[in-house]
């Protein structure tokens, strides 16, 4: 299947899903989240590993949609935990709904997820348990992020640690799920998992240099949102590992400085930023992440363009 | 396995989770959740279900165990919803920890229950799909109990769709389910679906009843409570569907009143009651539906006591 054709199928399944009708105000906002766009990197994980190994992409449409409807749960309870009136343009589900409507349709949303993973029932006891070793991995990452908010001190250990569950553990299971449906197994299973790791971390470091250094009309959401929040990204965590007592003192400041207009706190932050050089640093970082991900997967030793192109894009170096 | 003895084991065994110890704050929830009590009847419906048809209750512990803690993941989240400060006589989880935690903390208990669950792999793509049936029905009871919530006309047979899927579901497939596991199959399978949908109306309209009418000792919770709500129960519904224009009218005025001292409301409520003859038409009722559980199991033509007793136990017809 082209890149094109299987970007379409999930579109089609995913906007197709059977959802009841009723109870309204417990399956709309499922239909509303998915409608949501995205760009659905991680069902085309899914798909493309699935391929790598001579499977056909259709046989895993239930598997990737069930973890796109995962990733949309974990959205949606996020977005009710940060407190955040938006998603991807459009009001969040609990601003939208309500909070408890939100929580409550998050938890059909899992279950829905678990009910598009039984449809893989050929592969159904090791998928079964990836899965809840995904789901348990993303749920400890969420809370790590929530402690590190309330904490001066993370070391950049402690972030990895946290990426690695947040967001790198998704996209590590898809590859390995995916390379299941298509009949990888052993050896292969751990490079597909090493792959989505590597390429993972990577994707986090882009999101979190985006966030600071990106254009509102390709982020579609505002720059410098992570520093308006007092978030413990790389770069801050970055910049208080490597910068001296008095920028660390003030970088502590402004992130927490709820007085200061945002613009400002945004550009002073930038500014010990460039000082000590962390777009490069991150970029780097980037870089090697990208490249042990693609060792990975040559590793494999299956020729594949799809793969490798798709990683390119979600870091940004498909240029 | 004797009654104690499977009981033993069923808290043995929720106790003995092994749960990771980080991030503290995720999992210490879950732990304190089960270790609140409460009477395990679905965890022991399972075991005795299992055992019925020749199986070991000890092949069916992990299942017992993930319904129990599905069944603690629903009270935590709706403990939030209602935004009931207490659970079992300790502050709920929100009240204690905090809302974010809790509908985290929440979101891995479900995950863990799929993670036992997948324990029993032996019959797992079937025990998969109705687990997840079950899931979706409850969360559907919950949502159709809000919207009754904002309603003032429910009529009884939407009050016992909402029931039969937040209450009765639950305990009708971890009928089916410990059956399963017990290697019943086909019309064995259903009729522990309808002893368990059955006992799980009765158990129900009990809670109902004593909310009302029982004792505060024996209830652990104020008295009244369903009253003080608003919330339209069994006895609410049957009240409004059977008084007169006037009753009806004072009767809605009471529920959603929020300036007349709470005693006063409870006793006026359950004098429109009295009056009206709830009680009795529901404990009738309570009847009814236990002999269509028992009905269903004893055409099972399977001699058992400790199903029976568990059932006339939980409608509290065991004297």
């Amino acid at each position: 299947m082209s890149r094109e054709q299987l970007s379409q199928s999930i579109e089609d399944y995913l906007l197709r899903l059977p959802l009841p009708a009723r109870p309204e105000r417990l399956y709309a906002p499922i239909a509303y989240s998915l409608a949501g766009g995205g760009k659905r990197v991680r069902p085309l994980v899914v798909g493309m590993a699935c391929e790598l190994f001579g499977g056909k992409a259709a046989d895993a449409l239930p598997l990737a949609a069930a973890i796109e409807v995962f990733h949309n749960f974990t959205l949606l309870h996020d977005d009710i935990m940060d407190n955040a009136p938006t998603r991807r343009g459009k009001p969040a589900v609990h601003a939208r709904w309500s909070t408890n409507i939100a929580i409550l349709s998050g938890d059909v949303m899992l279950i829905e997820a678990y009910k598009l993973l039984a449809m893989s029932s050929a592969h159904l006891p090791a998928l079964l348990n990836e899965f809840n070793r995904m789901g348990a991995e993303v749920c400890e990452g969420q809370q790590l992020d929530i402690d590190f908010e309330e904490r001066d001190e993370v070391s950049l250990d402690q972030y990895r640690e946290m990426i690695a569950l947040k967001t790198a553990a998704l996209i590590a299971r898809a590859a390995k799920m995916g390379a299941m449906v298509g009949g990888a197994a052993g050896q292969e299973l751990e490079r597909m998992y090493r792959f989505g790791h590597q390429l993972g971390l990577a994707f986090q470091l882009r999101d979190d240099l985006l966030d600071t250094y990106g254009q509102m009309a390709a982020l579609g959401k505002k720059v410098g949102g992570d520093i308006i929040e007092g978030k413990k990204n790389f770069l801050a965590v970055t910049a208080l590992a490597m910068g001296a007592a008095d920028e660390r003192a003030e970088l502590l400041r402004l992130l927490h400085d709820r007085t200061t207009p945002e613009g400002e706190r945004v550009e002073r932050v930038r500014t010990i930023y460039d000082r000590l050089g962390i777009r490069r640093i991150t970029e780097e970082r980037i870089d090697t992440h990208t490249a042990l991900a693609l060792e990975a997967l040559d590793q494999i030793g299956r020729p594949d363009n799809e793969l490798r192109e798709l990683a390119l894009e979600m870091v940004g170096r498909n240029r």
